[in-house]
């Protein structure tokens, strides 16, 4: 089994009124020094060998995502979690 | 700036609902090949160069994430995006 990542984000040109809710809690919490904030969703999926790249775009496009809103990258991680 | 991400999920010992779902809606897609299916959190900062790493562990433990049932990795990304 491989281990799978897949991070969707909201499109840059969506409003992200959670990553706006994070960075106004920031500067009530007196930290300086973040500007945006953005918030998704990642995924962490174990899958065979047998599962190519085309599948893997197929579930994250058709389940884990919403297209019309949403980006995702699609990482296939090393056994020993290199690419994180 | 530079870009830090925030990678938030539940603990591995803690019931996950929604990666349970997702790999259950993937068995009803026909999709063969795919075994644990965990979902978290995704954040991307913009943060200023004098944003040290304790206070980026200060702000995920403090406000991304909840330690008592989630963990979370902290990546400083490269101007290029390469540790994506």
């Amino acid at each position: 089994m491989a281990r799978v990542v897949v991070d969707v984000m909201p499109k840059p040109e969506i409003l992200d009124p959670q990553g706006q809710a994070v960075a106004g809690a920031l500067a009530r919490l007196g930290i300086a020094g973040v500007g945006d904030v953005r918030q998704g969703k990642h995924f962490e999926l174990d899958v065979d060998d047998s599962v190519d790249d085309d599948t893997l775009h197929r579930i994250a496009g058709d389940l884990l995502a919403n297209p019309v809103i949403e980006d995702w990258v699609v990482t296939r991680v090393t056994r020993e979690g290199a690419a994180r």
